[in-house]
């Protein structure tokens, strides 16, 4: 096992990012992705083109479209893909999974790790590998197409957690060696908890469904997330502290967030948002059927709601925001989403959660 | 008392339009509004110029905001304000109030007639007056500026139910004096349990919140129901006919009403909507602070989800609208709307809910 070797799961604008990334570091590379075009087109010359907040030429090691190709020894696999489709990706590289290998999911919403590591035990592999989760992506990118990757800028400081928790500080060293920003936290609860995407996306997106549907263009930020829903993003925001603290963890509220990240201030969210450089330009989605929707509600709201149903914390305003999702969408995110039997969680106290996330 | 005597309470659109048309049909007719300004510019001249599906102008007897001035002695006291105020307006009246007294709900929402009754008994009086509800406007119209009101349509049907139930033959013979279009049903049940607005307001408004409050002007039918918020309004819908069933009682579905209301056909609600051409040119709420929220969820989804739990059935969808208006809005709907305490049916089973309305 190669700890100099990285196995890149995902080939969309985060995995493309990392990649050529890392490989203009030095890293030698292996990059997945399930899309088959993707992978042909990125076969072809293995190289990818960075520009923005980090310019280059990466040359990709290995492209394929053959997990256990991918990562069959390599010390470290970041997984960079739809939070919804860990699961199913887990699974897929479970047969291949060795003791001592480490996975490092980018982000892991709420239950990344948790849900890999008892999809993982349910496929039958033994492996004692270090489960890890971001509680965000380390850049605003975005490939325009294969072999092409723009970072628009890279965040100051992102956390870490592990299964077992104590592996924190070794798998963040690991990743220092190429990024400084990863710092390593308490345990997962608290980048599960951490899950900003959930706060600012299902709601504001729901919220503007109609002029996406209709496809009327619009700024996502500094015209869908309008005063009023701003305060509709803090009531759900309040209901996820209330969650966390009936759990024992403290993560900051997201204008605390919005302050720490982005450095700007004033008393509501509203304000706050307005402010953020970083989001001009951002349109809002042009369907429903967004990542906004299908990805922050099953791995964001749901899990978020149902621990805290389990703690006996209300969370009225997620259940809602997942009720009319469903409604919209024609599904059920109750059902598709990380229940707490799929987060290994599923009868236990806080307590016994605690003990759950430090195995 | 003159039954050829009718108070309009109320010089809105619908209050304007009906009384430049009874007017013109020879009936004296009292007007009355809470706003002062309004009433001093009707004291002008005490005409009013419809046009439209009515056309003339009708001379007013007597414009007034004194309440008590507005409905002393008279036969039929019509009540065309919105839904939300019905509750203190009744306050306001009832010292005035006598026996034989006809008072119509224009319409009343869910549970108009109940609160009416409910708030003149505990303001003290004993006047064995007969209330009324009717399930919606009789016109599309609309009043651009004191004196002149514009009825785009008159719809062909109205029903009207009664406290005592009993007496909605009487009722419906008093208006059809005037309006054929009245049609007398067994109990107010069916006309509170028959609330379009409740579901085609609330729910499409929320959806649409950032474009409303971005001042983005959309039609509001045509570009605010989109295919995917008529599947909420369905699944609200479906909910609403669930509690009706629990209580026994038949109303139609709202995809039902549009085909009688407007011949219009189609499996599912969108195909329908699309082809109403009354709604043509009908734009979008410009704010938040709009009736399809601050009039249809409390009088409205408030009482239609309370019965529903009363009787043991979920209405999830309707709960989320009511609980994501409540955080949009900064209110507490479920507080300030109809409770069961305010209809007198807290605590109340199927048959004593129906004991209930007869009397």
């Amino acid at each position: 096992m190669d700890s100099a070797q990285v196995a890149i799961i995902g080939a969309g604008n985060g995995g493309q990012s990392f990649a050529a990334h890392l490989a203009l570091l030095g890293f030698s590379v292996r990059l997945w992705d399930v899309e088959k075009e993707k992978v042909d087109a990125l076969k072809k010359t293995r190289r990818i083109r960075v520009s923005g907040a980090v310019t280059g030429e990466g040359v990709i090691d290995l492209v394929t479209g053959d997990i256990g190709e991918a990562v069959r020894d390599v010390g470290l696999i970041m997984v960079v893909i739809p939070t919804v489709y860990q699961g199913s990706v887990a699974r897929a590289m479970a047969p291949y999974l060795k003791d001592g290998q480490v996975i490092v999911l980018h982000p892991g919403a709420t239950g990344g790790a948790l849900e890999v590591r008892t999809t993982i035990r349910e496929a039958g592999s033994r492996a004692a590998v270090t489960l890890a989760e971001t509680d965000t992506l380390l850049y605003a990118c975005r490939s325009p197409r294969a072999g092409e990757a723009i970072i628009h800028g890279i965040k100051d400081r992102v956390n870490v957690a592990t299964l077992p928790a104590a592996e924190a500080p070794r798998v963040a060293a690991l990743l220092n060696a190429a990024f400084p920003q990863y710092t390593p936290v308490s345990n997962v609860l608290v980048t599960s908890l951490n899950n900003g995407n959930a706060m600012m996306h299902p709601a504001p997106t729901l919220l503007n469904a109609g002029r996406i549907e209709s496809q009327s263009p619009f700024e996502y930020y500094s015209e869908g997330v309008t005063p009023s829903i701003a305060r509709v993003v803090e009531a759900i925001d309040s209901e996820r502290l209330a969650v966390a603290k009936s759990l024992d963890v403290t993560v900051p509220s997201i204008g605390e967030w919005y302050t720490a990240c982005y450095g700007v201030t004033g008393k509501e969210l509203y304000e706050q948002v307005q402010q953020v450089k970083a989001y001009e330009g951002i349109k809002g989605p042009t369907t429903l059927n967004t990542r906004y929707l299908f990805e922050d509600i099953p791995t964001g709201l749901v899990p978020l709601s149902l621990l805290g149903r389990a703690m006996g914390v209300a969370t009225p305003a997620m259940e809602a925001v997942v009720t009319l999702g469903n409604a919209l969408l024609g599904r059920d995110f109750w059902r598709e989403g990380r229940s707490l039997e799929k987060l290994g969680l599923a009868g236990k106290s806080s307590a016994e959660i605690h003990a759950v996330v430090v195995n």
